[in-house]
Formats: structure tokens, sequence, C-alpha cells
């Protein structure tokens, strides 16, 4: 994608806040402030982190320009002082971040900013937006690529896409995620995501008949041909007319790669498209099932032993159809005060919707002896879980829920990406995100990653986390 | 938004079929496609077309960089003819579409494209994310719009969007819907759609009490004070904090504009903080609605008595939550050789997917004496509706339903937008376009906008498409 500036893009209290900010003295104070989330979509046990590069970029590229300037102006709602300031902007905050690829659990801060208010709050709305939408979108992905068992999964969505980023940077994060590959161009141009297609049914009816359809396709593509079979009739035309043009291929020395069956019964179709072209000898033939797939009707098509070798998912995976949203949020969690740290709270009548307070930390606790995952633990900033001795856990919300830890090694998650507004990350390539989310998800237990009910990861409070916010309930009580 | 070329934001699959269609002799072949879709999202009665500007926008910057085809040809798939071709692009397709506003039913075409098979092909994916998009988000927005029965909404959803784009051209399409403004900046910015908000939970919690909060914002903003009364408890703390700060502001000669309530009981909530605000002589303060709403939700609150004045609406409009796809499809409808028109059919098991054939248009019936909209018919393109007679409509699935209209007026929907490749379609401005939405909705039954199980529109074909129909179907039966 062409470079863009996207400071504008931003919901418009975040302007009249930094604003009222500069207006009432508050502008430079230093304040923290978590990204979290409070439930994954479709109920799932884990979600996948996504989105950091283009955050980054994001931040890079901060700036006002002449023209947003002016455009403030008109408003007729700004201080002088509040516009110059945005002339002269240069971003000085620190940010924290789960790196891309990442499981991510409810309530953990996934990133992590300190800064003056007046930037701090400002970038709210795209540190949500730019890591809501992409960790949505590998967070569903990889239940899709779970449930193919091993067999590749294509995303296929851009035209369903919820507009173009949707398409684009979605098919990022559906790499991220674990798909083999994508529909969509320009993510292979610009992010070096493997692109692959062959042929819609336009192709198939532009020609007098699907054999000549087919046979031209073969002239231009001689290794490369996957015939899309449903324009007429799987079984008794497309099935048997790519045999024929797999065969004439074969005379000549070429190899055909596969069929794509794209409407009807696919579980009924490609048992039976299997068996024509095993008995016509072409058991190299692959077939390619799409049509509005998602995790569900793939776990059920291989429990009816559809033979199928890889998937080409869209729209169901674009746009995380069963449950489109992710629901991070941005809450301030300390300010600062004469070098000290204050934390602050978010009460709620709803148990869920308070938050953690204060400047924190976020650990995982890995087995030494199988390598997984116990439990994320969230400290204040500065506490050390000393993976020496054993360590006691617990659920935050039913305390007397223990459980001790012997023989784990304790990682910090949150990275720093950004100090004193400079980039201070090397941010990784996408081939190595993928692996990387692949050797992270394997440390994560299967029960975790159970479609349906899930268990339910264990993402517990240190002592003096959970002290610290009963003394604020305690309180801010009304 | 910065200007972007788009151009490579395409399935490769349009690639690979278009060098193919140049290998095979058939890139100038002249062909017809139409975008169409099955149907509406929420079961709805009616969706409103939306994203015309912005395909506009992309034919207009339609163009192959150096990179772009240095990219396609370490591919290693693409003839040298082909990226030639590319290299001296030049769009020469016709581009019919129905303007943005319009309700618009399924299988109707609302973008007909024609031109030679290389072009009307490649633009494929590019046709369909845009409109698919926009159309999803202003449809979803006009139910929401509707629920909230005159009250203003506003979209505040660009945290949750999928992508930036999402965001920014949600927006857009939303204010096409009726919303009334949008949180998001950038789109007053670049498309004047009108932006607003005031604060978040942070400004509250920055502060050492909300009653300070609440004044800090009232010293910067004097004459626009909403505030945000559920950070600590709405009714015992945010509510009689907010009249403390009104009735300052009336003593210095200002007056606050409202509050806002984002979490519990809105019904309940909203019920309680007007008499608290009528009591203290604020019946001028206004209610606005926020946390997770759509037009269920709204119909029932208002059912309930709720005390709102204005609603913002986030995740579940930006998204269309609850049906996020709008499943336009490009399918070849005709192919022109020597000059004749010969129309394609795509044949399907599933009736629905079977395709209309040929050159088609599309006019809709308004009633001379209500004004309402009767009934649209697709024709073969040439036919002329004369509404200075009786015309007979019949149901295109059971014949037998037959009606005759009188005292009526035919409007063709479809305008032409692109002429060989120019521009010949003067694009309306925002506010004139969601003016219209207004106006031609006017004209849709209150049957078919119902939410729930509406009255289904008629979309008949004309006698003589219809008989074209079933010549084809009856030539290729397999």
């Amino acid at each position: 994608m062409n470079k863009r500036n996207l400071t504008m893009l931003t919901d418009f209290y975040e302007i009249t806040m930094t604003n009222g900010f500069l207006e009432n003295g508050k502008a430079d104070e230093i304040v923290y402030f978590d990204m979290f989330f409070r439930r994954i979509p479709d109920n799932a046990g884990f979600a996948i982190m996504a989105g950091l590069e283009q955050l980054v970029e994001y931040i890079r590229n901060l700036s006002f320009s002449k023209s947003d300037i002016e455009y403030l102006r008109s408003k007729n709602m700004f201080s002088m002082e509040f516009l110059k300031y945005l002339e002269n902007f240069r971003f000085e905050c620190d940010i924290w971040a789960i790196p891309e690829g990442t499981p991510i659990f409810p309530n953990e801060p996934i990133v992590k900013v300190k800064g003056p208010a007046i930037q701090a709050q400002f970038i709210e709305t795209m540190v949500l937006l730019t890591i809501n939408h992409q960790s949505l979108i590998a967070t569903k992905a990889n239940r899709i690529v779970t449930a193919a068992e091993g067999r590749p999964v294509m995303e296929f969505g851009s035209r369903r896409a919820q507009g173009y980023d949707g398409a684009v940077y979605g098919a990022r994060a559906a790499y991220i995620g674990g798909c083999a590959g994508t529909a969509c161009t320009i993510a292979e141009r610009d992010f070096g995501v493997k692109a692959l297609g062959t042929m819609a049914h336009s192709w198939v009816q532009l020609y007098d008949n699907e054999l000549e359809a087919f046979r031209a396709y073969a002239k231009a593509y001689p290794d490369s041909c996957t015939f899309l079979v449903d324009t007429y009739n799987v079984l008794k035309s497309g099935v048997p007319n790519a045999i024929t043009v797999f065969k004439e291929l074969e005379k000549s020395g070429h190899k055909g790669v596969g069929v794509r069956i794209d409407s009807g019964d696919i579980a009924y179709l490609s048992k039976k498209a299997r068996k024509m072209f095993d008995d016509a000898g072409l058991d190299y033939i692959k077939i390619v099932a799409s049509n509005s797939l998602d995790e569900y009707i793939i776990r059920d098509l291989l429990i009816q032993g559809a033979e199928i070798d890889s998937f080409g998912i869209g729209e169901r995976l674009i746009t995380s159809k069963s449950d489109p949203v992710f629901g991070g949020v941005y809450k301030l969690a300390a300010v600062e005060r004469d070098g000290k740290i204050i934390p602050k709270i978010k009460i709620s009548e709803n148990a869920i919707k308070i938050t953690n307070p204060g400047n924190k930390e976020l650990w995982r606790l890995f087995d030494n002896k199988t390598g997984n995952a116990i439990a994320d633990v969230i400290t204040v900033a500065g506490e050390v879980i000393d993976d020496s001795k054993p360590y006691v856990i617990f659920n935050p919300e039913q305390t007397y829920k223990k459980k001790k830890v012997t023989d784990f090694t304790a990682k910090k998650l949150l990275v720093k990406v950004v100090e004193n507004g400079k980039i201070v990350y090397g941010l990784p390539k996408i081939e190595d995100i993928r692996e990387y989310t692949k050797q992270q998800l394997a440390t994560i237990w299967d029960e975790v990653k159970r479609f349906e009910n899930p268990h339910e990861y264990y993402v517990d409070l240190s002592k003096q986390l959970w002290d610290l916010k009963q003394k604020l309930l305690d309180d801010n009580y009304i």
C-alpha cells in the first residue's frame, strides 16, 4: 500500500480531550494506558496478537499536516496554543506490546503506553483499531486452520472484506494465524504473503463449452492448472472434462494440479470426484473446496470423510463472520505525580468492566517439563517472579482457588517497542511471525484450544496487584 | 485519505485469467458483467446502494506502476505481451451503476460493466469490495436510524472497525444511511461527514474527582459540554456532578448540552437521570446513550420508555455485527461476437444461484397516485416499458402470480458512470446523497421496511428476459 498518514483517523473526542488537557495544565502529566480485551470472539479459549507492525508504522508517520491543522482551526473549538502544539508535534511516549503471533488472553495488558497525557490519549483510536482488527482475523484464521487438520487453508475473502484495508491487512493477519496464502495480490506484493488463484466461473462461461475453456487454460498454464468444475455440473461435466484435459497434459509432458468445487454438497461431490480421478489414474490431482466455509463446516465435512486437500475461505474468515468484533479497550491505569505513580481504576457495576490499576507487567509461566504454558500472571511493574522458587497463583475472582507452581520458567511478554517516540523494536519478517505463532500455540494446552467450551486459561494477578486493586475498590466505593 | 492506487488490490485469479485471455485471443472480446446480490443482510426487505464514489476513484487511478509490473514479472507466470499490455494500460470499459442512496433488491444488476474481457474481468474484485462494504454499512445504519425514530444516531465505531478503511468509508456509508454524524475525524476532513465527540472515561479518571473533571471540561468548552456520567456511578455521582456544573455554567451565562451514559441499564438510568435534570430545571439537557447498541436494543429501549435523545453506535454498526457480509457477486452476462450479443447463463443446482442472462436494464415502477415504488422490472436492454399503458408484471419463480400495473411512471435505475474509460458521471455531494436516500426510502412501502419478516418487494423479469432465460436453461440442461 502507498504510505499513508493516518494521524487524523482518530475519534473526535481524542482531540477535544487533548486540547482540554492543554487548557487545564494536564498535557504533560505522565500517564499509563493499557490496551486489553474482555472476551475472545467465538467464545474461544485464546486469541492471537496481530497488527503491531502497522501500529509501529502509524507511530512512525504520526504528524499533523498544514491542512490537518487548517481543518481543526476551522472547527473554532481549539486554542491557538493547541494548534501550535500540533504543528510542532513530536511523539515522546514509550510503548510496550506483546509480539505478533503470541497467544493472548482476556484482561492482559497487550499494549502499554506511557507518556504525556496529551499524546498517550491521542493515539487511543489507532492503537485499538489496528490491534483489534488484525487480532480478530489472526484468531479466526487460526481456528479455521486448526479445523482443516493440516490441509492448507487459503484466504479468499477480499471481495467481501469490510473495506480495502480489511482485505489487505486481513490477508496479512490470516497468514500470521496460519493460512498458507491468499488470493489478495497486493498482500503478496507488500507483505510477502503468498498469493494464488486460477479461474472464476466467467472463464468457463466465456468459452462455448467447458472442455474448450479448460483446454484454453491448460494452454496458458500447462503446469499450474486448477480447474473450477462447478459451472455446469460437477460430476457430469466438470470432473470428466478436467480428466480429459489432465490426461492431455500428461501426454504432452505436463501435470495438472487440481480442481476447485465452489457449490453443491462438498462432502458428496468431493468423494465422488476423488474416486473418478483415482480411477482415471490421477491420484495426484488435488481437490480444493470453497463456498462459505468456516471452522464448523470444515470440521463436519472432515467428519463425513470429505476428500478435500485444501480449502479456500472467503467471507467467513475475512470478516470473522460468526463474531466480527474484537473488543479491545484502552484504559487509563496510572498517572505520575512528583515522580510517584498513582494507580487509577475504572469502577463499574459490571465486575468484568473493572480495570486492573497501576503500571503493570505481564508474565507467562512455562512448565519446564512439558514446555507448556501454565498460567499468565499480571504483576505490578518492578515485581519479579522468581522462577527458582515455587510460586503460588490464585484466581483473582475466586481467591480460594490457588495453585503452587514449581519447576517453571517465567517470561515477560511485553516488549518495548517505542522509547521516547523512537521505534526501538526490530520488526520480525512475516514468515518468522507465522512460525513464532505456531511455536507459541504449541505451548498452549489442547483443552484451551477446543472450539467450543474451551478450558479457561489462567490469567492471575500477583498478590501485590490484587491488594492494590482491593484498596482502590474500597477507596472508590460509592 | 491520501490518494491511493489500489490497482493491485485484486484477486490473483483476475490476473491469471486476464493473462490467459490474451494468450487465447479472448482479451478484446466485448463482454457484459453484472454485479448483483442474492440476499439482504439481517434478512431485511431492502438494501441501500453505496460506495460508487470510491469505485469511480478506483477507475480513475487504475494503472500499473513499474514496480507492479516488476512484481508480476517475478512470478514467472505471465507473458511478455501481457506485461507490455499492463504497462500501456488504458481503461476502455463502459460502466453503469445505480446511484448511491437508492434502495436496491436481490438479483438486480446494481453495477453493469461492458468492455474488453481482459479489462471487465480485471476490475471484479474492486467493484465487489467497494460496493459490498459501503452498501452493507449504509443498509445497517439505516436500520438503526429507523429504530431511533427521529432521534439522531452518531456512528462511533472506528476503534472496532475492520481496518482503517472500514472506519473511514464506514463512517461515510453510515452517513448516507442516515446517521447524523460520526466520531471519525478524518471522515469529516475528507468527506464532510459531521464529526463530534467530547470525553472518555480517561478524562474523568485523570482528575482527583469527577466534579473537578467536569469543571475542567466546562472551562475548556463552556458551550459544548456533554459529560460522560458513568465512570463511577451514574445516579449517585455522574448526574449530580453534571447538574452542579450545568448550574455553574448557567450562572456564568453558558449552557450545557448533555450527558452520555455508556454502561448499566440504559432504560432505567435514562429515566431516572431525565427526572433529576428536569427537577433541577435542566430540561434542555440531552441524554445520549451508547454501549453496544443496535436496532433491536434501541427498539426495546424505546418501548420501555427510555429517555434518550440521541444514540452513539459503535461496533454493531461499523461491522454490521449481526450480519457482517454483503454478498454481492460479479457474473458474466453476455459476450459480443460479430456485433451480436450472445447471452450467457450460470447454471446451478441451487435455483437462487442461476443468473439472469444478457445485456439488461433495470426499471422501477412508481405509482402515480401515491408516489410509492410498486415493483422493479429487469428487462433486456433496448426494451421499453411504456408507462402510458397498463403493464403486466409476474413473479419470475411463480409465474402464475401476475399483476396489472396502471397509472404508473417507469424509471430506469442504472446510470452511465464511465464511458470508454472516462468518468461521465457528476458525483453528487454527500449531503445530497443522504437527502436522496431519505427521499427514495419514502417511496418504499413500510411493509418492506419492517425489521423482521418484511414483505418481499417485487423484482420481476420482463416477458422477453424470462423467455430468454428459459431458452438458455433448456439449451444448457445437463
